[in-house]
């Protein structure tokens, strides 16, 4: 350590200096790519529900079609041989992306939101960041290792951007990388980049609602104990998302090696299944069903398993082929199932939706820290103690299980 | 991951359930443990600046001969071979701790901070909380992995109920371990351990008045900039105040051995350059220094050097082998450098103050995200976007030195 006494403290200044220029340089352009595409998709998602019953059934499966033959298209166009996953970029890329196809996930999930499909919003959002980030990198001629912080710092950007909360968006960046680890040296870049993104959408004009549900009163031992139980359900919840989700992709892959259907026809048919299932399933669990968190998180009663009906269609239409992203859908099912159950444990309901709201994305990404700070960035500090425990505890009941089957173990959790 | 598809959760659940169990009842035991020895604290520190300046230059040496003989009396005492240090505890012993010394530190630190020496309060509640918990753990038999757990759970026990911030102590007890590493599965025993010691402390009515600064108004690129500035100074204070620190170590061990002088008497040598110190430096800087820290809160005008005067009087104190905390120097040191450069950013001095607070910590104690929790907690959920940029910046600015010489480097920064 001795030898380092002078120059340490100029180096670290430099990689400050250089990840500021850096990381505000990427958040700018992630800012700017995510504002685009967030507000076409305002303005076109959600709409079909007004659409006659049998229009949303006949766009279901025409929607699946045309994610299919875009995404083959998009498998043609990427001859670079790189996988195009922002987590496989940092940890076995070293911070490659394919840039030609840039454009082919956030299109398709604006078409599966369109037509109906449920999935969420911010993998596009994540991609377009960590490949706009990953091309600068390369443009600039950096190497290997800075060229994955890039791609972490743009991932985490994208986050910030679709979320409306910086540092939870740094902090998922960094922390979705690996199960149970957080790097460290990710986190400035992270939080620069995200900070960057999220004023440069702002003044874009991407709207952000906070949510408002109140946390005053005497917290005590028993409220926590509480909120744990809540987070334990929510560690439940997130077990059978994951396993729904991967059984469904697991059975449409058979179906399709059993009956040699071509890989594009696959979320057609998926589209087939939704629009039978949206004769059962109310309205409110498609698309991106923020409507239906918002009355949760009014304290409006939720049915018990309502959280199924919203991953049952997740499971379809990502598992059949259709692109969308997967954290919208955790945040619907937590305050879903934390509304439900909230009265069962004498809560208050908005306050059980609140706190579920965070959990279940805390176990269903492995990423317990940020969804605390998601917790006081979307509900204010006062909900800190609230979601602390929640968290981690549904962080531990998932276990090893993950919804991005690219994220390795860094660490076992019991 | 197949094969564990359905007993995983249920071994889950089973952690859940066990660390729910131990770490509460670690938690109330440390919480009651600190409660006592903080009610002690506040009751006879403070009281000596009342004194006539004779007699507070007469008490510091004879406060540093008791110290000395004191811990020169802890080290017989401890027979075991086990070192009595947290971190070396989790790290390096299985979690055992020496149990008949447990009391050495604390009413060391009330000798420290009765007769006026400059140190933290926090240090001896860590460690009542790391010893209480590995006694726990080794009366219930727990093997050497849970049993490193109840130290870490401990920890942060201790941490919650002196600082009155449960989540960012949970935190901080478990990012102190090691430089650049969060320990996932730490994590949730200390968070239980850590809700419920805070519980308990105020049960006890220790009180942890709230630090009033609003963080209001539209936060903007330019300001975050700003803030990351205050935190690249906090990283520069830091430096200087472990190089100080560890110099003022280096400097009595060295007089020592030259001058064969009997370890228990360097206190008392340090009590006579703190005497010859309080003729020149204003007694605000001795003991806890928190009239200080609060007048800059309130963004009284603080003089630039200011952190200077209270990193020697910690330095000498500490380094002559006073017993005392290591963080509430930190905070003080912190507000103080960014009321005093504030202005200068053309920022408010109490904001400047608030943010610098908790990024010294950020630097010098190598926990970034438990500083970032530590704003929340403190100063309210508005100041995350102005706290974090600044305490990663200051983290990394700090290099890999450390207030804690037996931290582990888990992860480089740059």
């Amino acid at each position: 350590m001795r030898q380092s006494y002078l120059t340490e403290p100029l180096v670290m200044l430099a990689t400050v200096l250089q990840w500021l220029a850096l990381a505000t340089l990427a958040g700018a352009l992630v800012g700017t790519g995510c504002s685009a595409f967030l507000r076409i998709l305002f303005a076109t998602s959600d709409h079909i529900y007004a659409a006659p019953l049998w229009v949303q059934m006949a766009v279901l499966p025409i929607g699946g079609l045309a994610n299919g033959l875009l995404l083959q298209y998009g498998k043609r166009l990427n001859r670079t041989g790189l996988k195009d996953s922002v987590i496989i970029a940092v940890n076995d890329q070293h911070g490659a992306l394919p840039w030609k196809t840039l454009w082919v996930k956030p299109v398709a999930t604006l078409i599966t939101l369109g037509c109906g499909g449920s999935a969420g919003k911010e993998g596009p959002c994540s991609h377009l960041g960590g490949s706009i980030a990953s091309g600068l990198g390369e443009l600039l001629g950096l190497n290997s290792e800075l060229r994955r912080r890039m791609v972490a710092c743009g991932v985490s950007a994208g986050f910030a951007a679709v979320f409306g909360t910086p540092i939870a968006g740094a902090l998922y960046g960094v922390e979705m990388l690996a199960i149970g680890r957080i790097r460290h040296n990710f986190l400035f870049p992270a939080i620069v980049a995200s900070v960057t993104s999220y004023e440069v959408s702002r003044f874009w004009g991407v709207p952000y609602p906070r949510i408002d549900v109140s946390f005053v009163g005497d917290f005590t031992e028993l409220l926590f104990l509480k909120t744990v139980a809540i987070g334990i359900l929510c560690g439940a919840v997130a077990w059978v998302f994951i396993e729904l989700l991967h059984g469904s992709r697991r059975l449409f892959t058979r179906l399709r090696d059993r009956l040699h259907i071509p890989e594009p026809l696959m979320p057609a048919i998926g589209g087939v299944v939704l629009a039978g299932l949206i004769l059962v399933i109310p309205y409110d669990y498609m698309g991106l069903s923020l409507p239906l968190m918002d009355r949760a998180l009014q304290g409006e009663p939720m049915p018990y398993l309502g959280f199924l009906w919203k991953a049952l269609l997740v499971a379809v239409t990502l598992g059949s082929g259709f692109y969308g992203g997967l954290i919208t859908e955790q945040f619907v099912m937590g305050a879903v199932v934390g509304g439900a159950f909230a009265h069962l444990l004498a809560l208050q309901p908005a306050l059980g939706a609140a706190v579920g709201l965070v959990a279940v994305v805390a176990a269903a990404s492995n990423t317990p820290i940020a969804a605390i700070l998601m917790g006081v960035e979307l509900l204010g500090g006062d909900s800190t103690l609230y979601v602390a425990g929640a968290c981690i505890a549904a962080y531990l009941i998932v276990g090893h299980r993950s919804v991005y089957p690219e994220q390795q173990i860094a660490a076992t959790k019991s």
